[in-house]
């Protein structure tokens, strides 16, 4: 590739297929140069340091779930309970599939999102606001009760943790997790009610 | 200490001490007999193999919380959402403690929990058990509204898994948790009105 052509969004995904391969301990910003067939001072002038390539491929891995969910939050025209057990359920299964489908890539962003601190809070920060506009959209609409609409949106993202929270990802391929998930959304529904 | 008085208590209690001062890896059953001036023969004598010896030590580690909550959920008199709090709260509280009053005990029991999945299955089904009796005597009282007290008690166990799954425990020192557990607990205990 010419480094005229190289974007940050082509180093990204070189940077991904390069950790699936490597591993987070063996990944090098000489390998993802090599695998674009361009210079490594070229991949430095689009990140900076090693750090900020790893936190921007992160930041990005995390964004796909954000970007799928938002659709839902600002697209869908359905009633505000069932957008929220959509939402909640599309959260579930974002998170579950990037588990089960790879493993070893899951297992790699598990070790840089202990890295990133700062991208983890940007990623929760959004999601607990897509929450936000649903259960607020649903109190102006009469369909919700909630005092503080952001703090509720707190409480549910804290009380489906289960379903979405890495440190339970060995817990998503029990049988009976679906059916767990459905009574957590039930009560957390009831609990919204006006 | 003479072989007739070694009870399975006193030699439960010696493991918990060897534990902590030598760690999970090193820890052995000769180092529990020395502690109590008995031969490693007595204490298979009462523990089969090392396997129990570590899975009863874990028990009682477990049930230490165990017994704490059954007087609050047996006896207390208060009225159903008062006691289900108050519950969700020394639940919270007791590993809260176990965590941050004695790290590596805790870091310790992490491990061998790991190892002893009947003994953590058996520990869950006691908690849920405590639950499904404070919800089935709150929907006898017309407190709680619920179909099925034992899968609204599952719902609740399930919700407030931040508050005591050890997996979240980094999470308990954050200044905010208290609030984040009062932000559930309410939209809990609306999930459950009638």
């Amino acid at each position: 590739m010419s480094t005229e052509n190289l974007t940050s969004e082509r180093i990204l995904e070189a940077t991904e297929e390069v950790l699936r391969r490597y591993g987070p301990a063996k990944a090098t910003v000489v390998d993802v140069a090599r695998l674009l067939g361009v210079s490594h001072g070229s991949v430095y002038r689009h990140f900076r340091t090693k750090a900020a390539l790893r936190e921007a491929v992160t930041a990005r891995w995390l964004r796909r779930t954000e970007v799928a969910l938002a659709e839902l939050t600002d697209g869908s025209p359905a009633p505000g309970p069932e957008k929220l057990r959509a939402w909640l359920l599309a959260l579930f299964d974002s998170k579950r599939h990037k588990a089960g489908d790879d493993p070893e890539l899951f297992a790699t962003f598990s070790v840089l999102i202990d890295e990133s601190s700062g991208v983890v809070e940007d990623h929760l920060a959004e999601l607990t606001g897509q929450l936000t506009r649903i259960i607020d959209a649903g109190v102006r609409a009469g369909e919700f009760s909630a005092d503080d609409p952001a703090e509720a949106a707190a409480a549910v993202f804290a009380a489906t943790d289960r379903f979405h929270d890495p440190a339970h990802a060995p817990e998503w391929r029990r049988p009976t997790v679906e059916a767990e998930f459905t009574a957590v959304a039930d009560l957390l529904l009831r609990g919204l009610r006006p």
